[in-house]
Parts: C-alpha cells; structure tokens; sequence
C-alpha cells in the first residue's frame, strides 16, 4: 500500500532495534497494527507508514522514545486518542507515533484544594467522572469530551461547550510535567492560584501542538457542582442575523448560561437524520443552551424573553440533557455524511449576526449548502461546506472555507478558536499572525527543539 | 553621590547624543531630573544613575529606544509608575530607564465585546473608571490600582484582591502590542474569546518582567458590574489557625466571595496606627470580604455563619467599602513604619492554618514580631519581618523570609504570587524551578533577546 514507505523501513531497522532495546514491547513495529494509531479525524491522511509506534506507560518511557528520535533526527508525531480535527496527530512516513492513551492514570484528586493530578491519556469525561463523586467537576467539555484525552485537549487548548462560563482548557490547566525534546523532563506552574515564578510555561505548552515538548501529566483545576438542577432551553429562529443578535444581546446582559449553542437548520437536519432525537426543524436556526445554579429557571426564563423579543420563533426551557446531547452529536453526524471540509473561525460575539449573514452569501457565491453549528456564546463558528469525499470536490470545499476563514478575520476573528493548526489550516497562519510574532513562534521553536523533530511543519 | 557612574555617563556622550537625536526631548539626561526615574517600591535600590530616562510617547519611540539600546547593549529597565516591590524597575548604572508612565491614552473601550484597548501607562483604576460609565468593570484589582499602571499590571502578572472570584491579570488579558529587545513591535492574541493559533504569546510575554519585550499596549477583557448593593463582611478570631481553617472552609462552600482578605492582629494595629479607620484589634486575625450580585446578603450570611461555626469571636455585614479600604492601606502603612521587608508567597487553600502555625513558630524561633496580610481566599500571604531600616536588619529579616518561604514551598505553594521575581527574590529561584525549567525559560530569553539588553539579572 505504501511501497515508499516499506522501503524506509527496511533502510531503518537498526534504527529500530534500538528503540526496541529501549522500551521492548511497547515497540510496534508490525504495519498491520501500527494502522489504528495512523490517522486523526481530520480530513488530513499519512502520507506513509511511519517506523514505529511507542505505546508509552509512563513519562521515562516518553523520554526514551524522544531521546531516540532526538539523536536519530526522527519526527515524532504525539497521539492521545485521535480526535483532533486539524492532522496534528497524522503518522509522519518513516517516522515515530509516540501514542499516549496507556498513560491513563488519575494520580490524586485532592478535594480540598480542587485539583486533580492525571497522566495524559485520561479520557476527559473519565475526569469529569471522577471528580463528581466528590461534588467537583472538570469544566473544559470539548464536544468529544467521551473520546479525547486530558493530554490532547491540553496539546491544543481545546475549547467546547462551557467556555462561555468557564474559559478554555488553558484555564484549568496549574501546572504540567513535560518532555522536552531531547528526553529531558521539566515540571511547570504550581498547586496555588497565583504563581508569577518565571515565564508562563505551562501556558506556552498548552495548544502548543505537540511542537514544543510532549505533555505527559498535568495538574487541572476542578469546580464545584453549581446547586440546584440545570435548565435547558431552545429557541428557535426563523432568521439567522436574529439569532446573531440575539445571542450577542444575552451576552451583553448579566444572565450568564453555563452553555449557548447554535445549529443552522442544515445542521439540525443533518443530526436528525443521524439520530433522531426529536428536535423540530427550525425556520433558520435553532439556539440551545443551559442554566445553572440556584436562580437557573429564572435565569432560562429572562435568557428566552431575550430571545422573544429578539424575534425567536418558538421558546421552551426543560430539564434534561437532551438537547445539548443532540448537540453533541453534530461532529459525528457530519463524518457519517462524509462531511469532512469543515472550518473553525471565531468572531467577537457582537460580530455573530454579522459573521452568518456573511456565510450566507458565501455559500451564495459559490453555489454550495453550508451548514453551521456555533460556540455562539463565545463566539466560535465550525461551519461545514457540502462537498463528496473526493480530493477535487475538497479542493473546492476548502476555497469556500478560505472565504469564510478572510471573513472571520474582517470582522475581527481568529483562523482557528479550538481545534488548532495542525497541518489543515498552516496556510491560514499568516492571515493572522503578523511577522514579528511569527518571527517569535519560530526563535522559540528552534530554541526548544533544535533538531525539529516534535510535530514539524504542523501547528506553528 | 555615585561618581563612579558619571564617569560612566562622561564616556557614553556620544551614545546620548544619537539617542537624542532619535527621540528629542523625550530624553531625559540630567541627574537630578532622573532621580524619580530610578527606583521601584521595593527594598532595591539603583546602585549609579542611568545614563539616560527616555519618556516614551508612542510604541514607535519605545521602539527607537530598544533598537538604540540593542545596538549599542545598553542594559533597559522599564518602568511605569514605580510601585513594584520587587526591583525589577530599578535603574541601571548607565543604562536606559524606558519610562511608559506618558503613554496613558484609553484607545477603546468595546462595550458590546466587552473589551478595552489601552496603552501601558494607563493608570489601572483610571481603566476601571472609564469601564464603569458603561456598566462594566476592570476585575484585576491589586492593592496599588490607584497608581499602578496597566502595563506594569501585566508585566507582573498582577494579583490583587478580586482574584478569588475573577482570576489574576493573565486571565483578563486578550492581547498585547509588544516591542522586542531588537526594536520590532509585534501583536498577540485576538479580540475573540477563544483563539488557539500559535502559541500563546500573549500568556508568555504576561509577567514577564520586562525580561522578553516591552508592552506597549494592550487589549483588555472587562465584566459587567453586578447587578445589586455589594456586602462588605468581617469577622474576627482569637486563634489564626482558626481563621486559616474557616477560609479553607469558604473556598471549600459553593459560596464565592469577590474578595476575601485576612489581617493578622499585628497588621490591624499598624494600619489603624497609620491611618485610623474603627477597625477593632483582633485577638489575633480579622476576615473581611465582600460579596457582590443579587444573592450578595445570603452569601455573607452564610460565609458568616462558616466563621461562627469555625470559632469566630464577632461577626458583622456592613454596605461600605471601609473594611476594604483599610486592608489596602497595608503597604503604605507598613512603608511609612520602614518595614520593607516583606514577602509574597502562596499557599494551596487547604494549607492556610498550617502556614499561619509555621509563620508563628518561625517569628519566635527568629525572636522576630512578623505581621501579616493575606489575599486568604486564593492563598498569597504578605507577611512583613519586623525590623529597623538599614542594611544588617534588612539582612537578618531576609533570613526570616527564607524561612517562611521554604516553608510555603514544604506545602505545595510557591516563592510569588503576585509580586513577581525582580531582583530581591531571584535567589530563590531554584528552590521552586527545577533545572529543566529554568533551562527552557533562559532559552527563550537567549532567543528573544540575544544580546541580554532586557531587564537583564532579574526575574528569570
């Protein structure tokens, strides 16, 4: 399947026999069971077999497989669990998947304090659980929350749904231990609140990507579990500018929801058919979302009188999770379609009706439906272009994404809110980025990784 | 009075001249005109005048300063309004001292977005005020927001006493204007809530010291004021391990104060000695706090009511500001007592009544009086070694802070909260940074800042 590829194998063998002398089994080196460990869930594909996967136990197993890689010049890739939507995890041909999901350990969850210690393969929802049975839980939600690891969600600061009330992962992140490139091992932030000893380092891995150094364990804030029972509620909307308008009304309010989600009707109708859970199809757009705490109904309430005046169609508020779970089933009812162009633009949220409006007639221009599911509270828009599982009809999907991505950054936006850079959106950087602060990215990059083998040409 | 750095100044005449010659009247050369150029509010003091203050205008003379500076390696320090305490503003014999304390215009205020555009020398309660006229408000708080600047806010990564509900300075901070050691003027972050592209440059150059690049402007995050009258409360203890356990308990409730502030007994007397506000002398350490929204009454209520049950003497709500007002005459009341030698470490929570029983024993091992003032709620003390203004006793008291800061270190915290590294803490380093920290910050600074012009022997 990849003839090039075997070749450098055969040419890397006592390569390879070193690393198994190394770390012995938890080498693979067998093509057939290297394949899981290949790809991530983006549109991005290997372009080959790499040379080895390293399923790590431990942070000593990490620096002994980048110690390796570090002084043969190999490229690394790092793999949680694969759920990245931007090929930051994509095997390099000839190169080492360093896979993480084996270090899943929650070391300590200290109540008092509100922290937990956890390796960075934990499953982010496996956190959360934990952290419930003792009244706390972990904030970052990312849509995939079910699936991805602690480590990956940190690799790229990944956002999701509660951000509107708690912020990003990078927010709950105190402090990191993480493998340089070269094998050596540095723990970075504190157990405390405040810490100002020395440069953000634990802020300068997080959405790092894999670039700087691999994150093998992390100390993570927790909260507690808000009073009372949570309140969802929807709105839907027979205009899309309205439901923009609307969203950026109840943000500019006092009433703060724990979540604030938009479908487009595509999306809506796309999930449906994926899983029917009963959401009415709306005029344009369907806004849900959830309260929490003691005031959480009269918070709904005030939050959906928001709405009617804002011209919502139909309101209603209910207690269950249903309608944030259909939510979160939009990732896998798009892939279930074969819908993989999809973009990761964010707006100032008084931007919101503006940044539709906008997709309106980008979809207009080039003639394909595009359906979007929005962070709106925070203003992050994954919008996904119609377009067949064929390289020509992506290449015409991704020309529709570059026109919504320019229009993002007009209106004051940002190329990617949570899913990162990965390989799909590096041509994107220098929209945003000016050189000075390229410039920076780099002199950083090569003072950490001087022989470039952490996640090369992805991310920065 | 320092002949040894006007030589200096006799040999860099020509150096001067092009300085002058960039930036006009907006270098400063006289030495009597310098003299408030040259401290800080710590206990550091320049050992020789600058060669020259430049007064910068605009990004664009900071960065004819720097470019000047790097090519000719003059040492820079930055200054805003002097009220560091760490000496991290303190001049440098024949160095340049950047003051930003004229770049004070309030480019923008974002009401809709929630976000202001400023430039580094804004005064921090001056950016408050101007929020407040739009209902919103600028959460970072510390002590000196009356006559700190934004830029120096940031530079340190400011704390305060809001940090327990709204986070520290870092968290409200969107994007930066910065100029590198070399002259270049860059720009991080985006006006978005969530932006994950590149590496979080925005996070790296906050608190950084002046070490990494200037911060010429920023853009910052406001929230919008709480809706109702807020609750000032107080309570008082005869025991501080007492009052240690009855904050762990707070932190520990659902119930989030905006402030929560603890004054031992000894603090309480020099600050009614200094200013006279009512406050009654603890038996041994008074709480005050304030809690602010709808809710505000119930929640001192019942923080109050977690006091009684852990020993409280006497409790009270009042509707002013007094108690607060008091705590933050602290540092001018300790400053006009000479006692400068203070620290600034941090505790998790859970450890404030095993640090308070520690400061104590180490006070009398010591046979030293050490008073101190607490941001209780996120755990960053202040306690002051009692001793007479001149070197040997500044020495001595030194020992004692050592002390209380291995002991912070014995229990998970960490050498600065909020005050940053400067020179008077810089041989502490390495008891909280181990090596390979300490190797990847010096690495970055090597590569931002090659030729070591930047706030060079202080912070990292």
């Amino acid at each position: 399947m990849y003839p090039e590829s075997t070749q450098v194998i055969d040419a890397q063998v006592p390569l390879a026999t070193e690393l198994v002398e190394a770390l012995g089994e938890r080498v693979i080196l067998d093509p057939e069971k290297m394949a899981p460990y290949m790809g991530d869930s983006s549109r991005a594909t290997a372009q080959g077999i790499p040379l080895a996967v390293v399923r790590a136990q431990s942070a000593d197993d990490v620096a002994a497989a980048l110690s390796w890689a570090h002084r043969n010049d190999v490229r690394v890739s790092v793999r949680g669990a694969g759920t990245g939507l931007s090929g930051g995890a994509v095997a390099y041909p000839g190169g080492l998947v360093l896979a993480l999901d084996g270090m899943n350990r929650i070391v300590e969850i200290d109540v008092v304090n509100r922290l937990a210690i956890v390796e960075a393969g934990v499953i982010t929802a496996d956190l959360d659980r934990a952290a419930r049975e003792h009244g706390l839980f972990f904030a970052p939600d990312p849509a995939s929350a079910q699936t991805s690891t602690i480590g990956g969600n940190i690799a790229t600061n990944a956002g999701g749904l509660r951000c509107i009330a708690h912020g990003v992962t990078r927010d709950a992140v105190a402090g990191l231990e993480v493998v340089l490139a070269d094998g050596r091992i540095l723990r970075t932030g504190s157990r405390t609140r405040k810490n100002v000893v020395g440069y953000d380092l634990t802020s300068l891995f997080t959405g790092s990507e894999g670039t700087l150094g691999v994150i093998a364990r992390a100390t993570v804030r927790l909260e507690p579990v808000p009073p009372g029972t949570p309140q969802s509620f929807r709105a839907s909307f027979d205009n899309i500018g309205d439901a923009g308008r609307a969203v950026s009304a109840i943000v500019a309010s006092t009433h703060t929801p724990d979540v604030l989600e938009l479908m487009d009707a595509a999306s809506v109708e796309i999930i449906e058919q994926y899983q029917p859970s009963g959401l009415q199809l709306p005029g344009a757009a369907l806004l849900v979302g959830q309260t929490v705490g003691t005031t959480a109904r009269e918070e709904a309430e005030a939050i959906l009188d928001l709405c009617r005046a804002g011209g919502a169609a139909d309101v209603a508020i209910s207690e269950g999770e249903g309608l944030l779970e259909a939510r979160r089933l939009a990732n896998p009812a798009l892939t279930a379609k074969g819908l993989r162009v999809s973009c990761d633009v964010g707006v100032p949220v008084g931007e919101l009706a503006a940044v539709f409006t906008g997709i309106e007639e980008i979809a207009q221009r080039h003639g394909r439906r595009i359906s979007t599911v929005a962070h709106a509270g925070d203003g992050n828009l994954h919008p996904t272009v119609e377009a067949e599982d064929t390289p020509d009809e992506h290449h015409a999907a991704e020309a529709v994404i570059d026109d919504i991505t320019r229009l993002a950054l007009r209106l004051g936006g940002t190329i990617s809110g949570e899913h990162g850079i990965g390989s799909v959106k590096r041509h994107e950087l220098a929209w945003q980025l000016d050189e000075g602060s390229i410039w920076v990215q780099n002199a950083i990059k090569r003072a950490l990784d001087p022989h470039g083998i952490l996640t090369p040409g992805r991310g920065i």
